[in-house]
């Protein structure tokens, strides 16, 4: 009978044992939450070993074999009219004129792995070495590179832009590459993206403000769908964020802590392509270039105003973030320090009692052994001591 | 008999683990503590899919169905006259010519879903629309957009101001946006609003310096109020923070430290509104614009002095609550380990004691169970050791 | 006797109790070391109420009844020549002429709820609503706004300041508000000031160099006092940096850390004064301006540098200040970590021994329990565990 | 046989104690984790003592007995031609004239000690004595120092960079100094490196842009190979903060502390470097010289974007780094707490435990110990208390 | 025998207690790690009472009786001779002119108590009063203020500088001040010092670039000299630092901690200093002056990259020491926690077995006590207990 109690306990204590270890192992490989504590990639930039020279020129740019061809998508159009074609062969098509009615031309390409199509438009448009590889490159940081015109090679601006997208393994963030003439866009990226199918559908509808507009505007249009493709990113995290903050209200526990690392890191990332974008669009809006319509800078401003709104939420989210880590641990050490008070004036209240239990243990003569009612007291004392720590502890306000 | 006080014990001890318990339970669903543990919102920007062109046109400001018209009110004074009227047909009143004598129209709408009105207002005045979205956005930051006039429309100046409002869940900030014309301005605004109001009771008054001033001046004593919205509000914010100062410094609980962190919540809102403030302000101020006087501009230098004041409180209202939550985080600590010190004292005089205790309830031939006074000696060593143990400690500065 | 002795006991861990409740007391209302705890009051600005129109026109002075007339003090200079007239009848004085040979007049006007005697100086010198409301309001950030001439108005510079002082309740900053004009200035303050009294008596002094000045000189000398105002109570708090800083390092306690914060909160308010007097007095310095002479200005540099000297030791306090909070919760934490070793020590090394004597306290057959030297063998095993102990927690470094 | 297993407890014991031992001894010297306890050193300047003039005069120049000699290399090219050579005989080379057909000219000097060589470039291009000092000095920021023409002196641009190298004690960096002419570059550098060979390489290949371009294209490819040394080491500093994130996320151990303390001590050496680097560049990018080419400038535009990257991968690292140390100490704290708790609650189980048992151990008459199932009883009430115990801990949340 | 050894025990607790209380009183008054714990000084100004005119007139210098006369020393050089002599009686070398060869007048006072000779040479140079007053002063910041020449007063340069010197009880700054004319230089010290003595060892040299300059090229020497003095102070503290790191990694204790705030006072103040001088050499070097010359001003160029040096290794210096700070804390946390680990692992290992000893020690009737081999087997459990949780212990990662 003793038995099966004493098992009882030892099991209720193996359950405590095993679940502080569980807790522990829990941080150890091969356990469930292994998933969620892999945390956020570092960032790198892979780059050629040093002393590779800057830039790529034509004559480097050769089709590695078994590369896919890239895609390309041409797209004419001026107010009254509008054609899109997908080019299977670069070289012919770039040999043709262009259709007399069209004012404005926007060749896409998807895949920079393509070189033989990359250096046709290269040649075609006189691209710099410079621009050619930070197109291929990938990982630029966004800017605008303005490459003035000479006698042979009309003015153009290199613009460097990231799209934010959030992916099963986190929020990525990948690079296009625009070229921008004064009727001409070029725009290379390495992955279809829904951006530009957006963008195409609203040059299809003939009331768009794009077909008014000059090859400047859909630079913008473009811009600014990639600046808001940061909002709904940007909502999901609030919502993450106030999930968070509620459980470390409410109970904080150490996947918190966790969560909330994991959304300080997605916000530092976020905030690397925000910023750069942000003193992209500026440069854009204010810095008046032959390429750039009145039109579009004021529309530029409201991309701008965007960014600034962006940034201003990633900014709040980090502070808010932080507080609540600060709460975390706050919260959590005063916890802690609850449970170690109570347990810790349980221990305190028995400590006397037992060492008075063991001095009427003492096989020495003692008097107090041989009374009558020596038992009865002996637990009147015992309440009385119990009940007067108690009292001082509440008043001392330490319960 | 010893039951009873058993029982007590007991009891007591129970109360102690139940205190403990809902102390923590407090932190859990369902107890009143509950209301206080919410946050504020996380801030989000609601904002169309992306992809969607930027600006309304016209043609897309329908009235959806069901929704209420637009409360339009018009002003027109001159410091001799001055004449209000609520604006039911806001097509035929647009139709009619406005009053010679008028020298400042001021036509304010309330409530943003009544497109129909807004786009006879947008045709009349011509209003970019860029401009239309940010005021049916009513999320915008803070700010001035100078659209410079053209041969057909001439130059305005659009506006962004929020005001700051409290409400039973918390500090909020409403839009309201201004296009300023040469003697016109339109406001816009989602709700009713008791500045429109004021404002309009001191127009109503002939020795008003509203009255003998351009139109631009009704801009700033819209702003100017809008501003002083701030100072009650932190007035209440510095009485949270004294009352919490108080508390920490008296009497530091769990609760402190989160009405420091919703003190510290209000602070970051206000301070996303208060900075792009001072920035419009600083605008308004220095920039000189065709629809600015200069009057209008030596007032906005007032309206700036406010701005610096409500910024220069709310950093140091965030200083001093940075402090108070430092403070109390010390004294916590200082408090708990005092606990446990005093605790732990108790626990270790006892210790030896109880050994000793121990030492001579052993079933072996012990010498001293065998003299005659060994009882009282073992009270005297008991006594003393305790003693040695306390003057120890208090000699040690631990007491 | 053991009755005695055991009370004794009881005394002493009482006095544990109360020391320890009495700490915790001294932290609740009614204890002596309460008007320590009280902080310094959170900075706030009261206003009118939002909507009340900005700048005080003239027909709005009006004397309230029961309101102490104004102190008014007119001094007149030249190099030659000095007259100080106290103004009983502003309306009479200032209806008269100013003596031809005074090149220097200056109106100190003492009290500022007497709105007759502001109304009739505003009049003469036909003064700016704003700057009015600025000169009553007493709560304005130092500044200097210039308000240029008209054809009816001469430019003024108008000029507010603020003055440090330490009075019972902490250090507070008193505003002080200047007109300078051409050869006049007048300078308002709600209540008496060393400040003036002292600039009077140089000007009394013929071989002052103020006498030899212009009107700005003065201006400037009144600032220059004001910003030495710092330099004492600067050095009041070095000094109770110092102390607390040695406190803290020879016996930290609670206490101290208050003193810290209460350090840290003055310096707080001096730098909200400090900060904006070096932006004025760098103004003053730098931009020319109508009514400020060369020689002022050669002089408002060494001001500037005052300035910079104030901010310097500021922020070099501020420093040492949250050094030493730092300083102070490590050697807490330092101390409380040793005493909790200590005793925790004392525990361990008792609890094994214990643990023994128990063992021979079982009541079943120890064949222990009947050898002879049992007892003796017992000790010995004690004293070589609790030495084995003592030995191991030395060489670890834990003693 | 008792005694062989109090043995085992007593071996198990002192494994523990040693292996706390160990932990702590493994801080102090002798032990394997030593090496990597050493930090980085601390940077520092070596410069002769206070009141050396400054710059080295030519006559200053005077080479030491026994030092070897500098390795001297001339670089002449043309778009059609190269020419390499071992200079062995400064003084005679320096004599002869260069070749018509060179269009730069690159004089590499490896070795600083050698004066002699360095006095007859010195006084071959006139180099300035501040300059030379710089040179020999090895530890300057990186700077560009124009030192204009004179009459005498055609202008010179004065370049230092410094070169990042990852050694077996650590990251180093080393100084690179520059001269550049019109037609002419010399460097100069302490030891040999191999970024001088790489652009030699690229040099000699015909279709090469270097071969194309005027000597600052040249000192453009050797700073870009110099900027591209830092992308490896980071990359390598990115594997390692990986790592140890990884490991701090899974088993936080003291070694991650000391791991993450030496990346940043690490990071903060190449922040050293890179932000004066970014500087320098900036600077020739932006600024026109003489001896800079329009070409070169635009080139330098994109030296100057990997300057950027580097400093955001640099920031970020730190970032990434501070978050990891903060994570661990919460960690490590969370899991100390876990432990006190779960070995707390197994004392506090047992301390009333104990008490009962103590209690029917004493010697008084107790009527329980006559009862015939008491002992049944005694064990029931032991499980029911331990029981009653876990469940509230459960409840609480505190297991 | 019991008793004795009972005395070694009772001595080794007393030990460690005394240790304890020993640590704790190293820490009040009177022992000798009392020399250490003393702060630097909290820097102060004395400053005049406020009121005080600020300038100080000729007529207000007067020599104070009992005051030692200034060591005068005057230098005059052109290239081809130079002619050393100090100057006993002021007003007789004033009134003489000076020799016609005297290309070059450096005027050199040490003591600034003797104002007669202030005043004489203040009268001869027409120095101005604000001047003369921040010469006298002692503590101002480093600065450079132009008095610029009117018809009667030859422009002059007032330069400020602070000479760092180590001393016994710190790191000192003591001022000197100069006035720049075309060709005469005064310098003022309150105290003799070196750098004066190498200064006129480096123009007795005729090869000396100083001797071939003009007077402005003497201050650069100055100054130049005065930075440096920089370099073995920072050398000292990185070698405290690295001091104070090592051992912190290897064996932190307390004293480590307040050799670290002795450092960071340290650079404290060195940073005070050298951001002022850094902002004077960057004025000097930068702004054109009639009395700096061109070649001058190319060599501030080279002390300004000291002074940037300097404040790079001081920045550096403190990011390395509030990392050793931050890892102080996180190392004795931990190490703490170690020791109360591995305590209470003990502790609770003997706690239940405690309570089994305790059970058989109940006096009621227990079937165990009469088993044969019960003894056998208590001993068995108790340390199959011990074993089971030692290795849970060890399993869970808590050895």
């Amino acid at each position: 009978m003793g038995e099966t109690q004493q098992k009882e306990t030892a099991d209720a204590l193996a359950d405590t044992l095993r679940s502080g270890r569980g807790e522990e192992a829990g941080m150890s490989p091969g356990t469930d939450s292994q998933p969620e504590a892999t945390p956020a990639p570092v960032p790198r930039l892979r780059r050629p070993p040093p002393g590779t020279p800057a830039g790529i020129e034509y004559h480097e740019l050769i089709r590695a074999p078994g590369v896919q061809p890239a895609r390309v998508t041409c797209t004419d159009y001026c107010p009254e009219r509008v054609e899109m074609q997908e080019v299977s062969d670069p070289a012919a098509f770039l040999a043709a004129h262009r259709p007399d009615w069209s004012k404005v031309r926007w060749i896409h390409v998807e895949g920079l792995q393509d070189h033989a199509t990359i250096r046709a438009l290269a040649e075609k448009y006189q691209l710099h070495p410079l621009a050619i590889e930070d197109t291929l490159d990938g990982q630029q940081r966004p800017k605008a590179d303005d490459y003035q015109a000479t006698e042979s090679v009309p003015g153009r601006l290199f613009v460097v832009a990231r799209r934010i997208r959030a992916t099963e393994s986190g929020t990525q963030a990948e690079q296009v590459a625009f070229f921008l003439g004064r009727n001409t866009l070029l725009s290379f990226q390495a992955s279809p993206c829904p951006v530009m199918e957006e963008v195409r559908r609203r040059i299809a509808s003939p009331r768009s403000r794009l077909r008014q507009n000059d090859v400047s505007f859909l630079l913008y249009a473009l811009i600014d769908t990639m600046v808001d493709r940061f909002f709904p990113i940007l909502e999901e995290i609030s919502e993450r964020l106030e999930d968070v903050e509620e459980t470390v209200l409410l109970n904080p526990d150490r996947e918190d802590l966790q969560t909330v690392h994991r959304i300080k890191r997605d916000l530092l990332l976020l905030r690397r392509v925000a910023w750069p974008m942000r003193e992209l669009v500026s440069q854009l809006q204010r810095e008046p270039h032959e390429c750039l319509s009145t039109v579009t800078q004021t529309y530029f401003r409201d991309v701008y105003d965007h960014c600034v709104q962006v940034i201003d939420l990633i900014e709040t989210y980090r502070d808010i973030a932080s507080a609540v880590a600060d709460t975390y641990v706050s919260l959590v050490a005063n916890r802690t320090n609850d449970i170690m008070k109570v347990l810790t004036i349980i221990g305190t209240i028995f400590i006397p009692l037992t060492f008075i239990a063991g001095v009427y243990g003492m096989n020495m003569y003692i008097p107090e052994n041989h009374w009558p009612y020596s038992y009865a007291v002996f637990w009147i004392v015992c309440v009385f001591v119990a009940g007067f720590m108690l009292r001082r502890f509440r008043r001392g306000g330490w319960l």
